[in-house]
């Protein structure tokens, strides 16, 4: 479909501004060098090439075709393609799903008329694609009156038409290189994630520019992500509809479904894909992207000669999390030697005096560079890089210092004329215009080589879970996750103090003892409980005690024995849970309870199943963490025990299947470092059997 | 010292590329009208002036005086030119406070030496201003080596030279008029404050960019941005420093003092300044701020030629806090039966139909515009709006629709060629290629508009408030409040049932009873506290059982009566306080209590004195105000009690002077609605009397 011998164009037009024309005159225009094969009944000839009256006329089997005429045409031109033996059609046709009911069917006739062929399908109502790379446009879009793609490393994948060759125009006038783009339009067949995938193995792309209103499916997405990260290929992504306005709006567009933002941008972390909020960000990463110089771990150096620049950029680093660590201490003596009015911590700034006198510069660079050991390097040089007295004499101590730390990322932050940014852009760096933008492009940079290099996801072994045929009640519940790993609040029922005494041990320290009767309604009243036992002996002591207590105060009563429980105090009340996402399957949250959760929404969602390691990094994102690290005087809580507790979940979420519908466990107590996290409350909810 | 008739260069320099020759270079370049004097003992001409051997031989008393000599010559040049009656100098001159503490002494002597003579010095170690109005130019930058300004409406006014003439540039290059300029580097005597106050009443200036690292004095900041809102001139503010990074950097440059980012923030909220994160959005606001158009009630409608778009600007505006409402239904029932394929609800998705046949473009325009009644409207056209076939079909009806509905704020955003861009603009638009960021601009006008629309700050009365010599215990400094209008938690020992019954009855219900005698500590062991008094009857027994308990159980003691106390429940806890800025004074917080405070740090502070009316607004502004507001079924809080005790505490402040270090009220029980807030602990610290 992307890159074919031959391609027919059913709907052909003569026309060359026609939907059915613009193709044609596209592709002879830019040399494809395939056959284009018109079909249309009227005309031998169109647009110069011979046309055929009809699919079945065609002299051979196309490699894949373009549908261009409506309705219930298109249903038939498909049927007539897959009985020629096409494997694959580009429907720019409208009408179907997006519209309404009658054409949500017409599209079911469509794709069902192309699986019976095994034929694939991209759309219907679709803008179609573009390969530059051998000069194939099945795409009626009008962007390419105001110029052809500029070749290069980009793809741009999106969902919708519009959009994607807005996103390529930009990129086209910012000279930024886009050989391939491919709308999936109403996703009849090929979906967008199929599309990633496809980038993520091309040659003709490195870098994947993606735009998508809502993710329809799971498993080709997911593959396309994962395998974009082991390809070492970033994966850029406008999602929108994350608002409740934008998801009306993704609503009544394209028949989309917008999906819940926070599982869709959870699933996007998991695989390191960096989301852009506007068309510029996409493009500043996109572009910082093309020199393929990813920081696994960044940091950053600047040198500036303007403090205020460097204050600037100091809170830019901030905001977005890329350290700037001080140069040495020996460092900094050796630059204010050079010159005395400079602030050498990083940012370095070298002052216009570093500027004027050149051979200062290369100094203050490369030592920065040296000394400094950051991964990203940020130069400011603001008008000066752009002054035809000094940007000459600069730009080689510039180049130098590149050349020399070739493993570092150089970005520049100067005004200047397209023709120097072109030169400063030969020698290796990445030009910015806004110091803040550029921040924001190298920190995407070191996102993706943290995901780059990360070690490939452990496989998380799953349990079979066999769910009960109705929603348990809460015992049952606790029992049952607390086989899956996430434990109750342990108590048990003892008949002997031999047994009171072992299960306390088993507990672990200080336990709770309740005499344990039928006929005793309100323990306390007779003096039925003891709280603080903090050892055996106390154990066996209560048990007398209770026992005795009973004899006394309750004559008659039949006691059972004694109920000793694990002692909850000083825990942090947590909130774990379990949705099932329609598009993406079971999801694991967790949370703080009360306020954190309620008024904040101060939640952590990822996939199911996943490992401890990163069910603790989950715990740590959340706002509300230094609650659990030891704020307000508390002691350290019991993270591994929950992030242990929240992978279980994790996992029981994955081995139960469709039927599990959700789990709450609310609260979680948390007790302090190696005392545990136990379910006090738990629900889960399943889908009954029939 | 901006439109002076004469100025003296001491240190003029005969060769243009020098710190003291570029000012007169640039000034005869660009045709200055006034008299340039230089001022040169070694030269009887300078740059082909006539030139003088000091500032004593000057034949007249210029308007102001460049000072481009080093070091201590600088302060006998401004000594002299004193003497010699000149009011004003602009000192190029580094090496002062910036640097040292003898730099410091220095500058001390510079300000010494001009105030003796009621003169007064923008600098020292500035790079000067411009007025291109008037082809002045004492500034040393080399920016104008790239081009001269371009004429228009926008004023910076910068701490940091190399900063401000960076934003001169990057406007520049933009298109973006610049007529003037001013940097007031170490502020010794001109603060940007002063410069910000200047621009509010000059002609030159209709838009204020402003630079700040730290905000050194507060009177004349505060007066020039309530001239400057007065003046309906819209202020819009870049402040760095806000991160610890940042922090630091800013107090290693230019000796400033960064200052509590928080409280700096709170005194442009109040005077609706609006704050840039970068330069880009500086410029875009600037430039959106050209047309003059401040919504007070911002409302967006939009309309686009592709679905994606529309989400994305949803997506934004949401963000953004700008409304979308939907059009009216009879109007979107009007463009769906013009294009049945258009999704008219706002944003309006005219399709690529709409472009095609152009008569439709017309009634989506001019419907949603007039039925809709945006105060703001977007056309997203993408390429279509730089297509040379479409755009001229296009831009008539574009025009006609903004000249009919001429008080709106309209905005395209487009990919178009410079000269296209610029025919929109005559029409008009305001033209952005990123929607966006065409958004954020949108939502800075509106706040330009509200603040411009509010009435006039009302004068709050300030009590006189006389401090005790010491910091207060708790008990006085409760009294000490309650009499400011913060009532603590009401209490009165009585000594009578008469007493007992007129106390409750002021407090209203429920109250608490206790036994008051000075030999009875645990009173709840005799039954000394009865909770729950409902009216006055239940207090007349209560008050019988505890004289009777206590002369049952603890007979002998001294009996004092009993304390009514009101009975708090139920109560939300919020924190109150004031701290004292070292620039602005005293400032107010308002937080919620716990977490909210201690771990999110959700706070809003205000300068003393305020209304209730921004009291509440302070509130309501709390991400943790749903739990004032009736979340997870609590009744509603006594907003209005909290605000009256917030806008009291303010007062107070305000009244209480300098010896006020800070006050903390913590906590602060809220009731439910109707019923009060009191303060159930107070510490005031005041600084001690000699």
């Amino acid at each position: 479909m992307v890159r074919p011998r031959s391609v027919a164009v059913v709907g052909a037009s003569d026309d060359a501004t026609r939907i059915g024309g613009r193709p044609i005159a596209y592709m002879m225009d830019q040399g494809f060098a395939g056959t284009i094969l018109p079909v249309n009944p009227n005309r031998p000839k169109v647009q110069g090439l011979p046309a055929f009256a009809s699919v079945s006329a065609l002299p051979s089997v196309p490699d894949v075709a373009i549908v261009a005429v409506p309705g219930e045409a298109a249903v038939q031109a498909v049927a007539d393609l897959g009985a020629k033996g096409c494997r694959a059609a580009i429907v720019f046709t409208a009408g179907f799903a997006e519209v309404d009911e009658a054409g949500a069917a017409m599209q079911d006739r469509l794709v069902a008329a192309a699986r019976g062929h095994g034929m694939r399908i991209l759309g219907p109502n679709c803008l179609g694609l573009f390969n530059a790379a051998v000069g194939f446009y099945p795409m009626f879009s009008t962007s390419f009156e105001q110029g052809w793609p500029i070749r290069g490393n980009i793809g741009i994948a999106s969902q919708s038409g519009a959009y994607g060759t807005h996103v390529f125009a930009v990129s086209r006038a910012r000279g930024l290189g886009t050989t391939v783009c491919v709308t999936t339009g109403n996703e009849s067949d090929v979906s967008l994630g199929e599309v990633i995938g496809w980038m993520a193995q091309a040659p003709e792309v490195e870098v994947i520019c993606a735009y998508a209103e809502g993710i329809r499916e799971s498993d080709r997405f997911i593959a396309a992500l994962d395998l974009a990260r082991r390809n070492r290929k970033p994966v850029v992504m406008m999602k929108v509809g994350r608002s409740e306005l934008g998801g009306h709006a993704a609503k009544s567009h394209t028949a989309s479904i917008a999906g819940d933002d926070t599982i869709t941008q959870a699933v996007l972390d998991e695989f390191g894909v960096v989301r852009a909020g506007t068309t510029e960000q996409m493009l500043d990463i996109a572009y910082a992207a093309s020199r393929r110089i990813y920081p696994a771990r960044n940091s950053l150096g600047v040198i500036t000669v303007s403090g205020g620049a460097g204050v600037l950029i100091s809170d830019a680093a901030e905001a977005a999390g890329i350290p700037m660590p001080p140069m040495p201490d020996d460092a900094q003596a050796k630059l204010k030697s050079l010159i005395s009015f400079s602030a050498p911590r990083n940012p370095v700034d070298c002052t216009a005096q570093a500027v004027n006198q050149t051979e200062m510069f290369e100094h203050f660079l490369e030592t920065t560079a040296e000394a400094g050991g950051y991964a990203s390097m940020m130069v400011f040089l603001t008008q000066t890089g752009g002054s035809t007295t000094m940007a000459p004499k600069l730009r080689p101590y510039l180049k130098k210092a590149r050349e020399k730390f070739s493993d570092r990322l150089w970005v520049l932050s100067v005004i200047a004329s397209a023709d120097k940014v072109k030169g400063y852009e030969e020698d290796g760096y990445l030009v910015f215009e806004d110091p803040t933008r550029a921040v924001a492009a190298i920190e995407a940079m070191g996102r993706f080589g943290a995901a780059f290099a990360a070690p490939p996801a452990e496989e998380i072994p799953v349990p079979e879970v066999t769910l009960p045929a109705t929603t348990p009640t809460e015992a049952e519940g606790k029992r049952i996750l607390a086989q899956a790993g996430v434990p109750a609040v342990p108590e048990k029922a003892c008949a002997s103090v031999a047994e009171a005494v072992a299960a306390a041990d088993s507990f672990g320290y200080p336990v709770v003892g309740k005499i344990l009767s039928p006929d005793i309604l309100h323990k306390s009243e007779i003096g039925g409980v003891i709280l603080d036992l903090a050892n055996a002996d106390a154990v066996r002591e209560a048990h007398a005690t209770l026992l005795a207590r009973a004899a006394e105060r309750a004559p008659g009563a039949r006691i059972e024995g004694v109920l000793i429980a694990k002692q909850i105090k000083g825990a942090v009340e947590m909130a774990l849970g379990v949705a099932r996402d329609p598009v993406f399957g079971p999801v694991a949250m967790v949370g703080l309870g009360g306020v954190f959760i309620e008024i904040l929404k101060d939640v952590s969602f990822r996939r199911c199943p996943f490992s401890e390691a990163e069910a603790e990094k989950m715990v740590r994102s959340l706002k509300g963490f230094p609650l659990l690290d030891g704020a307000r005087g508390r002691p350290k809580a019991d993270v591994k025990a929950l992030a242990g507790a929240l992978a279980a979940l994790s996992r029981f979420a994955a081995g139960a299947g469709d039927r599990l519908l959700s789990v709450d466990v609310n609260p979680l107590l948390v007790l302090p470092e190696g005392q545990g996290a136990f379910a006090a409350d738990a629900v889960i909810e399943v889908e009954e059997t029939h």
